[in-house]
């Protein structure tokens, strides 16, 4: 349609309808055999609201979105299609690693592939919105979401946020895209506390420099959504901020596109403290600028009475609507309601041997080496290597929001590896978990599913010295160790950030024989390893890596592909230090670098100040010397750029990749700048023994901070440049700005 | 001298003298051989302007302070008398619980007479200046110095901080009192992590509502002085802010009292990266309006050239002089300049008996009585009782920052119960801490102590031993267990707040000999107690509870004294759950009272939500029953005040003292509100089986809040009225308010 038939539409639709279009609930209301009344009278909602939702939360599936759209068009009196919306953060069914792995990765150009992948599988099955991407800048290890996350940094989330748009609407016009929603808008990563949903305080400077860039980023990009926070910030829920949507996405970033609100995060306005009831809810959400109500009753209960009442123009209920159309528009659903989406594509489109080959690469550049005592890896086939542990043969890999994903498709660690030692003995070791209460505190496991978790004591003393056993005759122990699924992910907080101790001991255990121990972690978030690094020979953390999760580690364990990935998210010494980042403050009193001696300086007595691993690092089968930092000039002027310089060598036998970081500091500043900035990264190849130079083009405008009114600005004065292969290792120069 | 006197001084001095007033230099540079150089060098400040200097601090004693004020005022032209300024924050020597513990009295009139006494011994002494109250609102246990604080609570610290002002100012005039310094302005308690020195970052609501009431009060109270923060606020050095000490503090606040910077901070700008060199920090501190530089060689070498470029005007300078030589003049100083010290008052003043007597009551109130299975306390004198630990016997009970308090003044543990047991046992029965690493980062003690600290295995096994074989003879054991002094206090930040190993282990051993134990705990901040607060039948927190300490545990125990302190910070579950405190939001998804069931509500999954033992919770030998909550009136207006009255019945056979708690939610507002405030509280005196009505008097400007503009509000709606004995266990009622 264009704009006209569309506004003609807008007009003959009566404000029921409009008020419909605003609404968006879940399947469970439009199943097969139509609608369940349970959800409806839990939820409050009127069959006819219900019927003219225009917009459904997780229905998946060619045939069933075929048959939902059918029903539901012919309830609508202008037969409006509905909008299918779902969680396709980092797949659809041939599933990523987690975000907090593809952060890892620092290749941009895959990771837009694989969301240009995932938006062809998620088309094909009837789906048009992806809530995704996820880039909330996450500090805090307690927190379960981290893994939705790309990690700590807000210029990295911001490059991430910006690609996986891209990637997601790529193919928008050719009906194999998505719509991508940016979330959770804003700065739902800083719940204090790392607490699921708890509240997130700041200053205005913070807020603009650490936490709002990866939004712009996707705004920027196009990003057709915005999703709200669950969260308050400053004691305002986002999901009722001027300040955040009207003020700064809708009139500075200039976005038109539909706000939605997190899921029930309007009705919750309530629980906030933030508004009375359903209709104050509903008018503090929607003056505020949130388009469509997610799984709530609110909107569909209170906006008619806001309008009757006078409280509301109804001309604003008809901008927001036309937003809504207007992406139905733009994604041809008025053509075609089923937005191409077909049994026969799906078959052709998911899983196939080229998405899982790309996903297999990303798996690949997403693990990171954290340790490798004497070149104990790669593995050669000739070694005897045991594979051991919960994750040995475990298909759940795949980690807590591939909500579409299977497990069953997921190649597991031993699968990967049998490709390379065909007969290789296999041993569980011990349990994933041993704690009936956090197993039953996760939410997601019945009793029999929990009763199935735990091995008797005599099962698992068998296991355990079967594996002990195995591993006496062995050279080589490849320990698969993790955290469970629903340890991670929304309301995935935890305070121990350490394996659980039964994981812990069988560490102890088989340290003691003396074996070589190669460890690979499975988890969502950055762990404790300080207490187990020195009783393993070697770490790999492979996050949940996917589908292709085990052939990637076998590859990587056996030097078919050399690490690459760098952290993007600070491993602690002790989960009582979060939160932690790299780009922190220098405080008056630095550790290093203080006037002050001993005692009377910034750390914590009984825990080593900052990371174990820090952020941007990671080790390869080849070291890499980093030499000869020059800058162009030593001032930068706004019309001239300097050119930062360095030497690369490989010194090592094997072709490797090197992630090379640029950092700045802003010496002194009105507003207390960090101790280093990530404002740029190359990814390089390196052939064995290969020198090369890498250059960088700083252009002054990337060295601007925020004030606390929310300004960007830069002053004149000295800044530290620094370029290395991680935030703690780097060599510096000074550039002066006269302004 | 009158003011025109004053004027008249300032009039005829040197910039170089004026500014002499607006620098503290520390004892060492006026010790009894007059100057050394080594420290002059060091901080490179002429010997010119260390004669000059304005005050001095941290040198104590009558005759120490009579030689060198005598020695100073030749040195200065016009014969200016020093200030002597020292940290007096809980007693000079006769030494108070820390203020956590005197926070845990919530006895407002008590302490504010310990404030008086305090300041007699220290005036005796020559010091004109305490830096306290320190009123830091704390939230976090992995800080150390929240020894130092009151606790959590802005409304509690607020009254802390105002009667701790008139203590400590009450006898200023006859020279018998100490010009108050409330510090740290502001927010130092809110560092990131509760590392120590870490930046501060939050919200202007926050700031006003939860962090800025209690320095507010002090200064309403009359505060003489002002100590700056350490910290940055939202980026910008407290020590520099021009929102803080010149918007709030003096335009807002109208403080036209003395700003001291803390210690170093003009200097360490530079380190903050809030100045470049030790001119612009000058010009950055004192245009924001901080009258002295405590221990920093920026004024002294910075204000000059500022004066002499033009950059700073001198009637600037003098107006801070001027409030420098107000100060002097207020407290009689260029009458006389020793404000009344002498050897012959301080041996009659120090550590008298009525002091100490006052010092044990306080600390007797101090005391929180966690726990008490089967009313196992009090003792009586039949029973077999054996005390163990390491801090049985030990004096060191006066807490980190009572530096001028002799530990050999102390009543040990031992001393108190033997009033009662003439032939108790006592055994060390572990270390206080066998980490050589942890000992070694405190940074006050040297090889040989550390070695000292440490028993050798066999004497720790001896020890060990004799104190479980004690036990098995015994009905009961005391158990004496805690932090190391060094533990706490500044730069005192831990991320472990479980006692030591060896302490626990002590507590697993004797819980498996099945006798009865009493825990008495001896340390500075919330412990996490709940891995053995099953193993004990009582728990006594009685944090560093000073020189009369050991008398009033004895006195607790054997119940000639009931407890009645109430924790003014909350005790976590687990230290990775720091930060906590009671008066949080409520969240969109609360734990208890949600629409969301199960899983996805704001928790951790591997540990409970909230507090093992909440703000405002303490036990008594007693029960306390609470009924018939009442308000006078359903609405409150701004003319007429509701009178919220409960009923208090001690069931009990002792006397009792219950601290009867008001608490209030503003249920929706327009920035969302704590579920809990205090706002006020009555110490109700119960005879045995007496019942009493306690009643409020609540007025409509008690229910405000602040907005982000730091604004002061009350919005039109429902409150929630809440008495209780804690702030967990309350009942409640509802208000409203019209508007």
């Amino acid at each position: 349609m264009n704009q006209k038939e569309i506004i003609r539409l807008l007009k003959d639709m009566s404000l029921d309808e409009k008020i419909g279009q605003l609404i968006q609930l879940s399947g469970e209301f439009f199943s097969a055999n139509d609608i369940s009344i349970g959800p409806i009278e839990k939820l409050g909602i009127s069959k006819k609201m219900v019927d003219l939702t225009g917009s459904i939360l997780n229905v998946v599936g060619a045939k069933e979105t075929h048959e939902v759209q059918e029903r539901q068009m012919q309830k609508q009196p202008h037969h409006i299609p509905v909008l299918f919306m779902s969680d396709v953060i980092y797949g659809y069914k041939t599933i990523l690693p987690i975000p907090l792995g593809l952060g890892a990765t620092w290749d941009l150009k895959n990771v837009r592939q694989a969301f240009v992948n995932a938006a062809d599988e998620a088309s094909a099955a009837g789906n048009h919105v992806a809530f995704a991407p996820m880039v909330d800048v996450v500090r805090d290890a307690r927190w379960g979401r981290v893994l939705e996350s790309p990690g700590e940094d807000p210029y990295l989330n911001a490059r991430f946020a910006e690609n996986m748009v891209n990637g997601l609407q790529e193919n928008l016009k050719n009906k194999k895209g998505q719509a991508a929603c940016v979330k959770h808008y804003a700065a739902y990563g800083a719940v204090e506390g790392g607490k699921e949903y708890n509240s997130v305080d700041m200053s205005i400077s913070n807020l603009f420099q650490n936490y709002l860039p990866p939004y712009k980023a996707a705004v920027a990009a196009g990003s057709e959504m915005v999703m709200t926070s669950l969260t308050t910030l400053n004691g305002v829920p986002a999901t009722a901020s001027k300040a955040l949507l009207s003020t700064i996405l809708r009139q500075k970033w200039g976005f038109d596109g539909v706000i939605i609100s997190d899921y029930a995060s309007i009705f919750e306005l309530i629980k906030h403290g933030f508004a009375a009831n359903e209709i104050q809810a509903s008018e503090e959400a929607f003056n505020a600028s949130v388009d469509i109500d997610m799984k709530s009753p609110c909107y569909a209960n209170g906006l008619q009475p806001l309008v009757t009442n006078g409280q509301l123009d109804e001309e604003k209920i008809d901008q927001a609507v036309l937003r809504v159309l207007n992406l139905k528009n733009r994604l041809g659903l008025f053509e075609d309601p089923f937005y191409g989406a077909s049994p026969e594509r799906e078959a052709k489109s998911i899983l196939t041997s080229t998405k899982r080959q790309h996903a297999r690469k990303l798996s690949q550049e997403s693990l990171v080496l954290l340790q490798n005592d004497n070149h104990v890896l790669p593995l050669n086939k000739e070694q005897k290597v045991v594979l051991i542990g919960p994750y040995a043969s475990r298909k759940t890999l795949i980690g807590m929001w591939a909500i579409h994903g299977n497990p069953q498709d997921t190649i597991t660690i031993a699968d990967g590896m049998k490709r390379f030692i065909p007969d290789l003995k296999v041993y569980q070791g011990t349990d994933l978990q041993r704690s009936k209460k956090l197993l039953k505190n996760l939410g997601f496991l019945n009793e029999k599913e929990i009763a199935e978790a735990i091995s008797t004591p005599k099962q698992e003393q068998k296991n355990n010295q079967e594996a002990l056993e195995a591993a006496k005759k062995a050279d080589t122990v490849v320990l698969a160790l993790g955290e469970e699924t629903y340890e991670d992910g929304e309301a995935g907080s935890k305070t121990d950030l350490r394996l659980p101790k039964n994981q812990r001991q069988l560490i102890d255990q088989l340290a003691n024989l003396g074996k070589k121990i190669i460890l690979v972690l499975i988890n969502g978030r950055p762990l404790v390893l300080n207490d187990i690094k020195d009783k393993v020979d070697a770490i790999i953390e492979a996050w949940f890596p996917g589908t292709e999760g085990g052939n990637a580690i076998a590859d990587v364990l056996f030097g078919e592909c050399n690490p690459s990935g760098r952290l993007t998210m600070e491993f602690p010494y002790s989960s009582a230090e979060e939160p932690l980042y790299y780009n922190h403050l220098s405080t008056g009193r630095p550790e290093s670098n203080s006037q002050h001696k001993g005692r009377f300086v910034s750390k914590y007595l009984d825990c080593p100040s900052g990371a174990l691993y820090p952020f941007g690092y990671g080790l390869s089968y080849c070291d890499v010397d980093y030499s000869s930092l020059q800058l162009s000039a030593n001032e930068i002027t706004p019309d001239q750029d300097i050119k930062v310089s360095i030497n690369v060598t490989n010194t090592g036998k094997c072709s490797t990749t090197e992630t090379v970081q640029l950092y700045f500091r802003d010496e002194v500043a009105s507003v207390a700048q960090p101790v280093k900035r990530l404002i740029n990264f190359q990814k390089v190849q390196l052939k064995p023994m290969e020198k090369k130079p890498v250059e960088f083009v700083l252009s002054l405008s990337e060295l601007s901070f925020f004030d606390n009114t929310g300004n960007e600005k830069i002053e004149p004065g000295f800044f530290t440049i620094m370029v290395g292969p991680n935030s703690r290792d780097v060599s510096s120069a000074r550039l002066y700005f006269a302004g």
